[in-house]
């Protein structure tokens, strides 16, 4: 049954004390939810919505519900538990994964975001890590929760399959790792990158890296502006793309 | 004076169709009215602001406000004058551009817009032309208007260096031009284009470029997913970002 303290319980998942308390997340809407329920590595708990959206996800997929704990409710039920302006026909609830980096990977890079604040950007660096077969994004203490309706949003299904984790770097087994960082004063990402693997680091979008980083750094590389470009700065997602971009091509 | 009826003009102008009317935008924030009154390409109609950002700005850069109508106003007036949650302490309101393209610059990539709708796309956009050199972006007139709070917040100031226009690429003077298109279905932007300028179109987030805009296309770019990678699509600002550091490269 589904009880009104619970669907305030669900509706408190929007906070991040509460997702940490509980160890759950919030998924919405119909695509999103559909990555959520093929995903091998994230355990869906409960999926809520208007009986329509079942009958449709039966008669289309009906492998992704099946060990699903399904829960027919109403609009009403849906509006009181979303945190979208416009609630949408489902909403899930899942167990947030415990991921572990024991060991970098020595044959891709992995993300490091240092305090990357905006949720949208962390979102789209899942994104763009998932585009280009990057398996994890660390996240440093301070960076936004990659588990909020905001990233899971601008992830787009992303969250799904790249594993995130949240650990300072210094705490990581660093040894003959390359550390890559992006740094208005490193050289030409054009001119290539020394190593094949490692951690990239992007850092905060006004402050860049922070300072307790710097001594691990092995290369810095920058994006170089256009002699008549203007902007003082690139958005940190798009700057990420075009250094994994560039990463991918050497 | 200022005075209330004005005061709501100013808040209307968060809407498209009275920007539209009345040919005038709004920028709010310290940094994003600084690059407005260095711009040399768009008319400062007026600046309110409180009494001590009018000081701290003349102790530091007395220039830029030297032609400006201040308008001194209390945090009051601010905060019914404002799109933002938390009232910077300036806003300016300053005269839409009319920029027209008149001929397609012959030593440079003109972007194309063609219905994205997103303005922080738009504006993060425009951050990119302007870091890449880029002098014209072109907004088909479906996309979003170039002129949203959004768009100018997303821009970081390059509202102010980029020329936007909304026009229908069909209209515009193709003759001799290289019309480039990201497309799921092109070549690998990893392999060169064959131009140095021309037009390149990004399209909707959802759908990709429009049908009618097909026969215009000279050449289809793709950015290629890893093998491993799972994402279906790139965000188009992140697109746009990868495509247009493989043009300036190339």
């Amino acid at each position: 049954l589904l009880t009104a303290a619970y669907i305030k319980t669900i509706k408190s998942l929007q906070l991040a004390k509460f997702r940490k308390e509980l160890g759950q997340f919030v998924v919405e809407g119909d695509k999103a939810v559909r990555e959520l329920l093929q995903s091998k590595q994230i355990q869906t708990k409960a999926v809520y919505a208007l009986p329509q959206w079942f009958e449709a996800c039966q008669k289309h997929s009906i492998q992704i519900l099946r060990n699903a704990n399904c829960i027919e409710t109403n609009a009403h039920q849906l509006a009181a538990m979303t945190g979208l302006k416009t609630p949408t026909q489902v909403l899930a609830v899942a167990e947030i994964p415990q991921y572990i980096l024991a060991k970098i990977p020595d044959n891709q890079w992995v993300i490091y975001l240092d305090q990357v604040q905006d949720p949208g950007n962390v979102g789209t660096i899942l994104r763009l890590a998932d585009w280009f077969g990057i398996e994890w994004v660390i996240a440093s203490p301070d960076t936004a929760d990659t588990w909020s309706p905001k990233v899971i949003q601008a992830s787009m299904g992303a969250f799904a399959r790249v594993k995130s984790a949240r650990t300072d770097l210094k705490r990581l087994d660093l040894k003959n790792t390359h550390i890559l960082a992006a740094d208005m004063h490193g050289k030409s990402i054009y001119t290539g990158v020394a190593a094949k693997s490692g951690i990239l680091i992007m850092g905060n979008e006004g402050q860049g890296i922070s300072v307790s980083l710097e001594q691990l750094i092995t290369e810095r590389i920058t994006i170089p502006r256009h002699p008549k470009g203007g902007a003082e700065s690139l958005n940190v997602a798009t700057a990420t793309a075009i250094i994994l971009s560039n990463l991918h091509l050497h």
